[in-house]
């Protein structure tokens, strides 16, 4: 407690479009998920993006994302065990490069739209995320949900894994995320978000929507940019952090 | 002289397609330019790859392509040098992660088809591809056509350029390729492409189009692996070279 | 029953990579599914086949897919229903120009791979494919499972529903297919293919794996062109079928 | 000359990408060139695009392109011809199911962005388009710049061809466009492109940055609807030709 980490997704655009705004989400937050090309990111804005982190000392992440450009990474996929570790490890590679160039490394992994919810659950594909993890280097982070199978198995791997929350999502009183699309899913008041944002950071708590508070761990908060006034937000969560006395600091 | 190093193309296929025969190649070549993902290689491949060719000392290598799956990197493309050298970085690290889990590196990058042909005159993608090597890592070797804007630029910038000939293809008396598509471009006797490949490791010559006898550079044979026979024939001039004394060896 | 068609994936090939013997199966089959691009098939090639189905009278079918090049479609995927229907018809638009150019029409619709296998219970997708049909052209045919929710939705919609079997697969007593993995799931011996071929179209019936005789639907076979001996094997089941008094000929 | 059309490119997002304001610029063009998924255009989007149009009478147009996503069809490609016209009916097929399906049919064939600037002076490739459009459907028309190859060639094969004109670009004194990238090549100042746009319509002239007033047919004034501001200035235009007494309305 009294220490968080802020990340958010960026370099999510592909070729001729864009998506989230690099350049100011990079002065707000100490860790970046860059997209490395299989749900968006091409290669010179994964290098661009690692250029611009390094220096500003934001910790690098590997965004790693089903194949699927046409569905942004977000449309659930059977991918065999074999196929998805070996495809995570070639994502976490190509950024890899980037990082080095940059002078400094990726540190972390984090999956991406629908392989992040898969692997909540889903032991077979969470395993193969780790497998791909390993290959790939086995002193990298694993950033996930609190009690999802992927953490579980990065911890029992000997991966180093990172806990994160949503300031902006209802919470079960069980401590899950309210699914997308049932009612008060999504917090869109900016004053709550900044309330439960430093509550989250500081406490370890948050309102859960039946109104009891229950404990979420969580070493990081995810924020978001690819809204109108995302950005906006992102600064008055990290300014309202820092002058609650928190320590916005990257996990690595 | 006297040592050779023979190359092919490798782990060419995609998801469900095949095209070499990447097992029995690996017995005979001593450098194996390995798709990455961009004209053909899928991730699983390209691990598989690098596993075998650890297992028998084989050098890995960054076979490099314009994005072009459809067409098998085949089509020359005007691709803005920035981002080929993203491009070129990307697939480099990409195959660097399962060179490295098989316990090597890559040793060097070769570009593939079209990018093969274009960068031997084209100043500007030339450069781009060097810029991509040099991003990735500046201890890698390039491996091209001697008197190629590709090698010369390499070795301006610190580059490590090794020169390659091929024994199936005609030479021109001024030491370039006969162009595909012209009349005995292509030579298709086996045992004609033995004493070539000899001649060639042996004292650095070949008989050119016209007869003449002609001085070609090479540290390295450039072998086929795709069409029927090729894999035998490529045994068959790697017995031949050794018999003749020459040593077959790496240039890595 | 007295009268059976003979269906098979053609051009399942991609730029480079050849898949299906297409010239020699379009001697054999009366219905071809052709890929048309998402999970196999170029341009190119589909417009190859169409040209070579229609010279010798073969009705062309769209083999739609999951855009899934990496997997060959068979990857199942969870996409939203009103992108699919729009996938779906894409690619039967894009199949119709070659048929129409070839002096014929797309005369029906087949789902390929994982898709095919979803819609046999999923309401969703199956109602996706509809459709997506529809969308495209409400004269067409679907072929698919007897009792797959494909098929029914088809019927309901007043597309003409065509049902085939498989003489290579084994059924279950409830004339469900054994899932490929499962201990026989597969005939490999071809002498039992060809017979079983023949009982399907004159009886409509087959030994289910538990020995006894169950009735099995099917207007149409399906054959398979991608593994070696599978074309002569095709052959067999062909002239067999003539020789036992079947009308071998197309539903369309 | 008193009749003018107006044409820009919509639907070029890809899945959760969005470039144009297809919306908008629907209430303002009478021709829409819809992206056909090799540069932009998800099959969705294509259909929502097409029954937009539809609605309000503007003519649709296939915007067929170099199979490239990652660099939004802008980088030349030599893709052997037959490939590419078998491409370019492969795209016109696509869209003609989502043209119909919204009760009308594709009126014309636009190339896109390099092929677009390839096919002014390129004959392999021009021809390759016009036999693509051939085999789609030879009543189609073909729009590009007056003086292309593109136009000749389709004028020769029966098609009918129709010029455009960019009021937004300056000119040669021979009546071709000034290269991106040289001085002056693009007129940003919004009442001077009004002002050309009527000039062009209203007396088919131009004033050339050598300062001669010169003639350039058109039959289409293309517009651009990807930039701040540029649906603002479109429909400017569009007011302005129609208080100048010209007739906006679709060549088709």
């Amino acid at each position: 407690m009294g220490t968080i980490d802020l990340n958010a997704d960026l370099g999510e655009g592909f070729g001729r479009w864009r998506l989230t705004d690099d350049e100011r989400l990079l002065s707000v937050v100490t860790s970046a998920n860059v997209a490395c090309g299989f749900h968006a990111g091409d290669a010179a804005t994964m290098r661009r993006v690692c250029e611009l982190a390094a220096e500003r000392g934001v910790t690098i992440g590997a965004q790693v994302s089903y194949r699927d450009l046409a569905g942004f990474g977000r449309r659930a996929m059977d991918v065999p065990p074999a196929e998805l570790a070996a495809e995570v490890a070639y994502q976490i590679g190509a950024l890899e490069v980037f990082a080095r160039a940059a002078g400094t490394r990726v540190g972390y992994v984090k999956p991406h739209g629908a392989l992040y919810n898969r692997v909540v659950h889903d032991e077979v594909q969470a395993a193969a995320v780790i497998d791909g993890v390993l290959l790939a280097d086995p002193s990298l982070r694993v950033l996930g949900l609190p009690g999802s199978r992927l953490l579980e198995l990065a911890d029992k791997a000997g991966l180093s894994a990172v806990t994160e929350a949503f300031a902006d999502r209802a919470y079960t009183e069980e401590g899950t995320l309210v699914p997308r699309g049932e009612d008060g899913a999504v917090v869109t008041d900016p004053d709550t978000v900044v309330r439960r944002s430093v509550e989250l950071a500081r406490s370890g708590a948050v309102v859960a929507r039946s109104g009891a508070r229950i404990s979420v761990r969580a070493r990081s908060l995810c924020l978001h940019g690819d809204t109108p006034g995302a950005v906006e937000l992102a600064r008055r969560v990290h300014e309202r952090l820092v002058a609650s006395g928190v320590r916005v600091e990257s996990f690595a």
